[in-house]
């Protein structure tokens, strides 16, 4: 094989990546005296839905987790959400989505209670994202914020691949890195931009409607990234050329990201479940991460430990006033 | 006019249901200390949104409120919010949605304070309404839960109509009305089913999908509703004949309800701001109400008084307390 077919760039499996957070997890599972039980609620029909069921399930099990997944009608899955709610030995509660596919899913996401919301879905928890809120407990600082999965399996993945510069003061790791975010969903996204923005990076977020720029704000007070909508004259043609990295998420097996916009040697990571960029973009990218599930369930199960011992904060400081 | 060609049923409008609503209003008012001060947020620039802008503000300064539009760019939306919230002049908050037009809109809704959520839209009234939960502060119930305002006017119109029947005991009062409800918002389709279905009522709840049914649980601890969703063979045709009250909410001039499946003598309530039924609704209809915003503005209006009532009862306690 000549170098000139031969791509320089490197293809990173997310398994690979995962591989520490596993190793930390089960570390940590050894530590505790029982066995944490995550309840996952199915309650749509969908085959894809259902696969994605059982994946987590065995992973779980295969940790050393109990895993109960609870198929209900969607009409009865309120009432199975606060019985789980109040069950003692129910520690992580997540629903595979969509239910209804409208409104009324954000109404379900709402209700699961923040001690058990793994996948960091509470409105409480983007609210502190968004502005950089770490602790739920401050002053005493012992209790993390949970973070919603998929945007903290990004931020994890960019730190494996260097992105992030640990020579910089921390919260500033990506000072001068330009990053598109192709999805601007509330679930991954915004929020992925905001995080991204928030630790120094200016990032490019892209949805069909139009191109948004996140940087650090000057409002210091909110902690908080500013977002300003780009006039039509930046477009992604304009922009991804000159970005250090591109992420995508667009839930579709038709599109494809146009690779003839990437910088050779640029760090590339698609966090859909379809496919985004054609097998020749490995001939561009210097790194290449083709999906990201297995980091998103180690940070669904280390979210999971984290709402245990967020739990027994809660308890020691009740003994501690009573 | 022959006995042919006069209808039978009444015109009621919403200015008449409203009048009692505002007089107990202006009443409340003039025994406050204070102007209370409503804040409305308008962070788009769709020219309907302006005039109800403009219009709330007229009839909130008219009955002695004070009233501040904010324009804002959608972007410094939240950062608005959270200073609105922060601000003890500040006694209500309301926003002109849609802003973004998408999920981010949800969280805008969740961002406003509690104390302040004049039109009732935090998920925590909403999972209130759900559960007939009526108070803030159980077992005390001196602070009530604000209802979200459109779905609180249909219920106050209904009484004022006297479907909601007085004789019966309270919280039985549409015991054997069937209710068609053509709307599933989250904001008021699917609330107001489940509001009139914790009443006793059969609640048909269509939108374009399919047509669900809403009764009275058996869930009796948790104190919810039940709904289930009718097959195909159950339509508009099928079940509109049977109900005693049309309510339709469709956002679309060229939507008008079929008027053929009404049956003569029935209520009917329009609460979109497009005209769902064809004026010779009016030769069927026992009641007909046309547009309810009148009174909906009286119910944000009360549930501005109910937040400083809520807070006044939080203050007393604190003092007590302290």
């Amino acid at each position: 094989m000549s170098a000139d077919t031969k791509p320089a760039g490197r293809t990173i499996l997310a398994s690979t990546i995962a591989k520490e957070f596993v190793d930390e997890i089960t570390a940590q599972l050894t530590e505790l005296k029982f066995k944490p039980k995550l309840v996952g609620f199915l309650a749509n029909d969908d085959p894809a839905a259902q696969m994605y069921a059982n994946w987590t399930g065995k992973t779980c099990e295969g940790l050393g987790f109990e895993y109960e997944l609870i198929q209900v009608d969607k009409n009865d899955l309120e009432s199975s959400l606060i019985k789980a709610n109040k069950d003692d030995n129910v520690n992580g509660i997540m629903v595979y989505f969509p239910v209804f596919g409208d409104n009324q899913d954000q109404y379900l996401q709402q209700l699961i209670s923040t001690e058990k919301d793994v996948e960091g879905l509470n409105f409480m928890y983007y609210h502190n994202l968004y502005h950089n809120v770490r602790f739920l407990d401050a002053p005493y600082n012992e209790q993390k914020c949970i973070l919603p999965c998929t945007p903290l399996a990004m931020v994890k993945i960019l730190e494996y691949l260097g992105v992030y510069n640990k020579i910089l003061h921390y919260g500033n790791r990506l000072y001068g890195k330009k990053i598109m975010v192709v999805n601007r969903s509330e679930i991954v996204g915004r929020p992925l931009a905001a995080l991204l923005a928030n630790d120094g990076a200016t990032v490019y977020s892209v949805d069909i409607n139009n191109i948004q720029q996140y940087s650090r704000g000057d409002d210091l007070l909110e902690k908080r990234h500013k977002a300003v909508q780009l006039d039509s004259t930046h477009t992604v043609e304009s922009l991804a050329p000159t970005c250090d990295v591109i992420i995508t998420g667009v839930p579709s097996d038709s599109y494809k990201f146009p690779i003839e916009y990437i910088t050779n040697g640029s760090v590339v990571i698609n966090f859909s479940s379809s496919k985004n960029f054609p097998d020749e973009v490995k001939q561009k990218a210097g790194l290449y991460v083709p999906s990201i599930g297995k980091v998103t369930i180690a940070m669904l199960l280390r979210n999971l430990l984290r709402l245990i011992k967020n739990k027994n904060h809660r308890i020691s400081k009740g003994e501690q006033q009573a």
